[in-house]
């Protein structure tokens, strides 16, 4: 298979690059901050380069892992860029786009997932990506945009809630009004444990197949009435990264300082069981990375540090723990405070 | 539709009542006898019946779920049993019995998964179910039972891996002796992490579709030359319920009193994490109950109490840690001592 030609490619494996860049740089300024303000030491990130592993059916490429253990803010968290060529689009994809079966792909991400050692601080993941599918003659035969980031928090804050779905907001409105509501939409729909009746978290935006013509799956897809350009897409990826460490890091920054003790650590354990839960039963990534052979350390670098599970676990009525379950579902975090007595 | 008739659907359902009663007991035995031994208090078992729960395509049931935890010798358990009759067979049975597609079936089980506090002792799990289909007319029209036993340790002794398979083994042999060869296979082959290119333990049995005429799936069926009758087979389940007993409580019993420090209890954490993994991605039972609409809180019992991710973790070469790592592939552990240098 001939390389595929095309800017769009090198100028997206520069931006996952440096979004990662990016975030690690400033979760390594919220380590720092909160180990200057009392915490354990600041960590730092080990970097761990590859090249030429992954997927069975690629052909090759390269990326880093960037994983930080033991931290003041982080207990664990990993930073991850993937850039691959393969020789056919994997299932996943192709149920999807049937017209793009046997065809080659070229995929440039960034994966982001952080756990807050303290249980004032929520979870947060994003991820960001650009897919190309090649046709059998080596031309490009498609190429779109796919991300997201979403929160998870433990003992949530509704300022804190209306301050990450703000950010993302804006930088949604800043590319088209309609990104904002639809990906916050999908959001709520991806992350959901339908075992539990439960969304993973708060939410945030969820998004695929982004290109020149619209957004969405084939049965439910949005068209713009003008075309956009790679290059507008790619700005908007680029905003939608940086948003993600505007939205994320000012939260684990003010909350990783509160105290807290034993009941809030346990009930941070209990509910990382259903971070893992999603993650290794619901998770379309996951399940294609595990399963076409992928790098497992790095796909499952997702995983919390420390998990518990407990028979039938049930908050106390009224208790700070039960509390969490009204933000479960989807709200309009914008409008009056829906948890209001 | 009306009740199936039938003398074996009442003695499976009395058979796996009678195996949790048994199970109970030996466990709290080994319980009262690793405390007195100077271990915490021992624990008992909190009994949890439900009734017409179950799968959104039931129409009835009941069972009950046993659970220990914080005990001397186990930190966490399940014992359940489920009775349920249920409109149409689930699409795990129709794709390997297509004949059977659209009847009713009545299923009985017993499932047990413990896990001791102790890294010296092994997890271990055991399932034996009786499973009969309805035909629109109302007869009967299939039925079969499976079900098997698997141990998994983090400090295995050969003496205890030996003691496991050989007492299973001897209760095949005295029913069939194609049994333990093939069901043990079966075992190897089912409890396999594909993404860690590992056995989840060492193994042990595992079958289905037993029935009248032979055991295993279509493709790969065993014919028996004589048809066997339900009866047989009962017993045939009675003596592998009971050959669990013998085989996992005396090996916890004496494992769980020999001293161990943190980098064991830290090892044991993040073996747990691989018994979550196949639990999740694999077991074919958890992903039918759980997008079946089955009883969460019961389905999920099996996952252990306390976990540990950590990225790329890799115990020292020639550690004790790093020697499990030899038993986690299929062996005869009849012949000479495999790990022998």
């Amino acid at each position: 298979m001939n390389d595929i030609e095309s800017q769009t490619k090198d100028e997206a494996a520069r931006l996952v690059t440096e979004l990662q860049e990016r975030i690690c740089h400033r979760a390594s300024a919220v380590e720092r901050s909160v180990a200057a303000a009392g915490g354990p030491d600041a960590a730092s990130f080990a970097i761990d380069a590859w090249k030429n592993e992954g997927a069975t059916n690629s052909i090759g490429g390269y990326g880093s892992t960037r994983v930080i253990a033991g931290g003041s803010a982080f207990e664990k968290g990993g930073v991850n860029t993937s850039i691959v060529t393969g020789r056919s689009l994997p299932p996943s994809v192709v149920a999807q786009r049937p017209e793009l079966a046997g065809h080659g792909f070229f995929a440039a991400g960034v994966s982001v997932v952080l756990h807050p050692g303290n249980p004032n601080a929520p979870t947060a993941h994003c991820n960001y990506r650009y897919f190309e599918a090649q046709a059998p003659d080596g031309s490009r035969s498609a190429w779109w945009f796919g991300g997201g980031a979403d929160l998870t928090p433990f003992y949530p804050v509704l300022e804190d809630v209306r301050h990450f779905h703000g950010t993302l907001r804006d930088a949604c409105d800043r590319h088209d009004p309609r990104f904002y509501p639809a990906f916050k939409a999908w959001c709520d729909r991806y992350f959901f444990l339908k075992h539990r009746g439960e969304t993973r978290g708060v939410g945030g935006i969820f998004y695929d197949y982004l290109d020149a013509g619209g957004f969405g799956e084939s049965g439910e897809r949005v068209r713009f009435e003008e075309e956009k350009s790679a290059s507008a897409m790619l700005a908007f990826m680029r905003d939608a990264g940086e948003a993600f460490v505007d939205a994320y890091f000012p939260i684990v920054e003010r909350r990783a300082r509160e105290p807290f003790g034993e009941p809030e650590r346990s009930f941070q354990l209990l509910r990382r069981g259903r971070y893992v839960e999603f993650n290794l039963i619901y998770d379309r990534g996951t399940h294609f990375g595990l399963q076409s052979g992928g790098r497992t350390e790095s796909i499952l670098m997702s995983l919390p540090p420390l998990v518990r599970w407990t028979y039938d676990a049930r908050p106390e009525p009224g208790s700070r723990e039960a509390a969490l379950q009204a933000y479960l579902t989807p709200h309009d975090w914008f409008k009056d405070d829906p948890f209001a007595p």
